[in-house]
């Protein structure tokens, strides 16, 4: 039994390292509060944290300029998700980092036949990244890597990902 | 001469409706501000317009929580640009809206092994829309269809995008 035992603790020892999968999920609810503007109230339940967030659009979309639009809260959210990323990455793979500055551009397309409603496409994301620190450039190298892989914002716009949608029609919810 | 102009003018109403791409380009600026603060000066140079945001995480995850998480502004993005498009669509239609009220659930999954940092992924997005309207149920569906083929930041998930980065080393921008 003893010899048994020993060697199933050997056997674990040489195992790969076990893999923890962690659900982390956001729920939003919102509601209209002006002619374009929009306010969220935003929970993450697995830390009780809750937040509200508005957006709006300008005069010239049809709102009152209260709150930027939902784009600019898109644009910051993707730069701000891997800066944050490196730094918990930095502290983790023990890489000093004094300061770390963003450059994101986002490009779209609105595309419209006539005076039809316009449809939209991605044309293109860019980040330019600088990491001020005095490690190695492999180091940084390898901390900006893996603050990509660790970044939800990054990894969600590098799949293609379905939203799916339930519409409440004569007082049912109807899948589209 | 006369002939021939009136032919090109018949062939003009008998071709199809002129298709217009028109860019959509928004640029952020984000410098550390704290702990995992960061904050983000974001333009819309067309409409020269100009926002400030903020992000920063829970003292769970070393921040000083003085601002939402960016996964935060992310579900708000998704969510109000859905919202936008259903009133901005609704006028173009003709189709009368009174309210829209909206609930996300974002989720996404953070993967670990041993004591390495982790990755993460999306696992999926739902969107539960309520839409107050006197329309016929037809007209719902389809300005809901409207607005979701028009909303940038759904559009953007449901396709597979690169995002491109640069990192400043040794003085100069290398390319990922």
């Amino acid at each position: 039994m003893n010899n048994i035992e020993g060697l199933d603790q050997n056997r674990q020892t040489a195992a790969p390292a076990k893999e923890k999968r962690v659900p982390v999920v956001f729920e939003g609810y919102g509601r209209t509060s002006g002619k374009m503007r929009t306010d969220f109230k935003i929970l993450w339940p697995a830390y009780g944290e809750e937040f509200e967030l508005a957006t709006d659009e300008g005069a010239m979309h049809g709102g009152d300029g209260t709150a930027p639009p939902p784009l600019a809260l898109f644009t910051t959210a993707l730069g701000a998700c891997v800066m944050t990323q490196i730094r918990a990455f930095a502290k983790m793979l023990k890489i000093e980092v004094k300061d770390v500055n963003v450059h994101v551009r986002m490009e779209w397309e609105l595309i419209q036949k006539g005076k039809e409603p316009y449809e939209t496409a991605p044309v293109g994301f860019t980040m330019d990244v600088e990491i001020d620190s005095d490690a190695p450039v492999e180091d940084i190298r390898r901390l900006m890597e893996t603050a990509k892989k660790g970044c939800f914002v990054e990894q969600t716009l590098g799949r293609t990902n379905k939203v799916s949608h339930r519409l409440m029609l004569d007082d049912q919810w109807v899948e589209l």
